[in-house]
């Protein structure tokens, strides 16, 4: 089966090989190219380039031609931190929060990331399944073809397990890659309260050795946050994740920058994420080396606390990786065309910065570079079709449409999961 | 045609007669009747009520039954303040501002209202109508079932006539209310630049008879703002619409509070919008009045300035009503969705609050509380449809997706103007 888009308007992030992480004032240089053609083949992208320069078609036998005059053609969003499998949503929090109440006594009355671990503990696999298929098949049509997702509202062996398996039947499932991460260091349960270390310990020595035996997760994660990891426990889990060949993407800064930036970056983190709070060590932890810094800037507008400083993160030279948060708790959006929306309007990242942080940065973030975030011959044809717009730059600006008009996967018109 | 919805989770804002301002408490006792059916006759909400007294059906002849189990029916939003008539975006100003430049470097390169000013003027009345259907089209698939419209980008008595003749066709084909409102006074043309009141008196006594006399107009409007216009220049205009019948429509207070909310509420105007400053005399002004203070938090959202002080309104015992004021430069979005969204998320209102001030109260913010903004006998069947929601607070909690299954107008399902 062969696809022709022509007259595309622009076509953006195309790349003759895989691009690499993009840093500092490259982010910026995103390729557009201006009244472009794109041939797919069998699903992959096969080759592109200026309608100035189209070598015209030899051979019409079972091609399909799609005129995009005034349209752009985008590569997939790459959504690198999701907590798309959940029991619930939480949108009584929400009125408690809009009432006044603080998260302490949110947390009292029983909210938060343990009202989470409960809902999930009573929910079984197949409800867990189907609804977190309902959620990314909703997340794919606004054009997220390449997820991250995260365990963590289990804390028990049992429950980690069960929710990494619904993440194994997605990957299974999904026409998009999908990246597992155990994040058994969510949260302290109940039953640990007076001794998290001895949740720690259970979580390295029980839980990682049962999900590497089941090849479960690709990574693991930990919410280092002054009352939930310090940075030595974070290390302690990063330490003995290295040794089943799992990285760390690490929730920190958060709240509270206290130096487990470095911590994570000398432990060979893949990424850190978050980054509300940052400290010039945390900048300078991150230079040079080859953890990429992700913002997540839906999560900030949900919660009212500080965007990530893009900015500073940007003109220091570093990369950045923008992804979703998308949980019930902090984050109940995953709509990739927000954030970056938010990283524009919020984080003053030019359209250029967002797109590449969302696309080719959000890949390296999970190691599919060579096959998702950018167009490339030879990748798969995991794209989105806008509607006509005036330019790329109306894409964040008119933020609160949805300008997609169709999402491609693996050269088809994605039409449900 | 009879219609019957049947098992509705929950019928939000129906009452047995038109319900009248809401103000101050009464904001968040929005009705809300679980597991109800409603019906619907000829395009006119015929009945509603709880499923436990459902009398039956009678006479099934021409009855279509819909069953809307797990999801809710609310009155369509009712967006009393938007500039939908324009000739372009202007998203190259919004990446001028994030790229570091002020509000005077942007208009000194050609931005602001003037560039809109320039653009309308070499439009033709048949483009503007197109494009400004398109996106009435779009806000009503998003939910919008009545629709305040305003001149103001035209700045002369022929520009500002067409944009009005623009809006006089809309009102013949759009299916919903559309009241239209005469903002002469948006800002000062270049020609008039150094004798500002000139234009006043242009305004005044050349365009509002001109407008008045063709009937072009329901409301004037002025930018009562420093460096736009003053509140004495305002109250001339006012003054002068009252003797044509037309109430004021007044933005002030976007971004300094000087006393014009007095001038406005002394002058009967029917609304003051915008509010992001407020002192305490505003609210002493308009306690008693009949004036409906009306906040614009997507415009907030996307110049990054204060919200209206919501609570400060509300908790004082005042009504509040919300609307998009959808434009290219300061708020590139009319999806209400998002603006009650933003209500609760960043002001704080709650999700009952703020759906009664974007249906409800604005309706009366534009005099037209008798056939919209609520569900009650004798009104037109103009009204969303959720999708399965867990409860009505899903709605702006879940602010980053759309989660309206169907619009009906006048008891039909919308499928474009």
């Amino acid at each position: 089966m062969k696809l022709l888009f022509k007259n595309i308007k622009g076509l953006v992030g195309a790349f003759d090989a895989p691009p690499g992480v993009r840093s500092g004032a490259e982010m910026d240089q995103l390729p557009v190219i201006e009244h472009a053609w794109l041939a797919v083949e069998d699903g992959i992208i096969a080759d592109f380039g200026s309608m100035e320069d189209w070598p015209g078609i030899s051979d019409w036998r079972g091609l399909e031609i799609e005129d995009a005059d005034g349209k752009y053609i985008l590569p997939g969003w790459v959504d690198s931190h999701t907590h798309l499998v959940y029991a619930a949503s939480r949108e009584q929090e929400f009125e408690d929060r809009i009432k006044g109440l603080t998260y302490q006594e949110i947390a009292a009355r029983g909210g938060g990331i343990l009202n989470s671990a409960r809902k999930l503990a009573d929910a079984s696999e197949e409800e867990l399944f189907e609804s977190a298929l309902k959620r990314a098949d909703a997340l794919i049509r606004f054009g997220t073809t390449a997820f991250e997702i995260k365990s963590g509202y289990g804390l028990t062996l049992e429950t980690e397990l069960k929710m990494l398996r619904v993440v194994r039947r997605l990957k299974e499932v999904l026409p998009v890659p999908v990246r597992a991460t155990f994040l058994g260091m969510h949260a302290v349960p109940e039953s640990y309260k007076t001794n998290p270390d001895a949740y720690v310990k259970h979580v390295i020595e029980d839980m990682l050795p049962a999900v590497a035996d089941e090849g479960l997760a690709d990574y693991v994660d930990a919410f280092l946050e002054d009352g939930y990891f310090s940075a030595a426990q974070t290390l302690e889990l990063l330490r003995a994740a290295t040794a089943y060949g799992m990285k760390g993407k690490v929730h920190v800064n958060q709240f509270t920058a206290t130096g487990g930036v470095r911590t994570c970056v000398e432990a060979g983190a893949l990424s850190v994420d978050h980054l509300e709070e940052l400290i010039d060590d945390d900048i300078a932890a991150l230079k040079g080396s080859s953890t990429m810094p992700v913002a997540l800037p839906s999560c900030s507008f949900f919660l009212g606390i500080p965007y990530t400083p893009a900015r500073r993160i940007i003109d220091a030279g570093l990369p950045l990786a923008l992804a979703s948060d998308n949980n019930p708790g902090s984050t109940p959006s995953g709509n990739m065309n927000l954030v970056v929306a938010l990283a524009c309007i919020k984080m003053k990242m030019t359209p250029a910065e967002a797109i590449t942080a969302a696309t080719i940065n959000a890949a390296h973030a999970l190691e599919i570079g060579s096959h998702a975030g950018s167009i490339h011959p030879g990748a798969p044809a995991n794209m989105i079709l806008t509607e006509k717009m005036p330019s790329l730059a109306y894409l964040p600006y008119a933020f609160g449409e949805n300008h997609i008009e169709r999402v491609y996967i693996n050269g088809k018109v994605y039409e449900g999961a």
